[in-house]
């Protein structure tokens, strides 16, 4: 399993602003690379708050890369999976219509109610008592045959992931803004680290939009 | 007068561990790169907050580079400038020895015996009711002759500057770990914007030890 994550971040490192609204921090140019991404991957994956703030689609835009996709005899879009606690993803979220596959990868401490409203719209898989356990989760949707994951957010399952030691690349496009507020998201929030902080091995940097693209590749522990 | 905010984040945007411990997060080709800069500055610029968790020193370290300020006519090390607003700098910090002028902008809210403790070590300029205004706070320093200043944080200093459209330009090393935590302090704290984001424009892009540095200039507002 390869395990890419990928965000637009400020020149200050945050995601948004603490309003938590969603900002145009890349553009056009960067939309596509992230669309190429989506495009190759078997899964997009994203945390519940992204979910909540933002209501994102995580199809793949651009209708040729959904074609090559499926002449080469794979769904026109990736699975979305959707790491959420406690089944708090409505049911009319867009990631669980009906153009992908769709993962929601609770604790045991979801709703039964939550659980069975759900289960009309998405694989259920439960891994953890009180926060999902994202090693036997991301284990379950290997076994279904998804290799190749790419996780756009939020902070605090990215975070999570770097905890966990799941993230084998980070591509970060950093854009021509200053957010700044000390509440507002960042590409890595949660507890923190406070010793023993990954380590990245810079991999590529390239000059998108207005703005750059840093490919980090994470070392092992 | 030209500000240039100087410092070395995380890959994930943070200047240090929510313990707001100090961490390496650069190396050697970027120390000396920002001795470089400091020997460049007339002034090198602090928030108190940076001066009670990391108290430093703010000279310049080579030797040669003082050594060829004084034969340019000037001091050895730049001035230093701390931002604070109740007076909270310990008389014994490194900021106030004697190896270079240092100046205090307090605010009319800083207490007088605190005033009266620092009007020993450092120069005082009051301005502003209850946080330092920054605009008059800097204004003062221009009068007494200091154009080239550069600011090392914190991240609540560095916000406040930008709010006050008082940075020119941003350098920033974003090096090869990841600290995550939602409470660590990033390059830009304070309130945040909401709206009419500062916007920078990239002015260059330089590998240097493990990571890069991102030159960025602040356009106009």
């Amino acid at each position: 399993m390869d395990v890419i994550v990928n965000a637009a971040a400020s020149a200050d490192g945050k995601l948004s602003s603490r309003r938590r609204e969603q900002l145009a921090i890349s553009g056009a140019d960067d939309f596509a690379r992230v669309d190429r991404l989506r495009a190759a991957s078997d899964a997009v994956v994203v945390g519940v708050g992204t979910v909540l703030a933002d209501d994102p689609h995580l199809t793949v835009k651009d209708d040729d890369l959904r074609s090559q996709r499926r002449e080469d005899g794979r769904p026109g879009n990736p699975a979305r999976v959707v790491v959420d606690s406690r089944g708090r993803t409505p049911t009319d979220a867009a990631v669980l219509d009906d153009e992908a596959t769709t993962y929601v990868c609770l604790s045991e401490a979801a709703p039964v109610d939550r659980r069975m409203a759900l289960a009309d719209h998405a694989e259920l898989i439960t891994a953890g008592e009180e926060r999902v356990d994202l090693l036997r989760a991301f284990a379950t949707l290997q076994e279904d045959g998804l290799e190749q994951l790419m996780v756009e957010g939020g902070g605090e399952l990215i975070f999570s992931l770097f905890e966990a030691g799941l993230v084998d690349e980070l591509r970060l496009f950093v854009g021509p803004k200053i957010i700044g507020g000390r509440d507002a998201p960042t590409l890595a929030d949660g507890e923190g680290f406070v010793s023993e902080f990954p380590t990245l091995e810079l991999a590529a940097v390239d000059r998108i939009d207005d703005g750059v693209v840093l490919t980090w590749r994470v070392e092992d522990r």
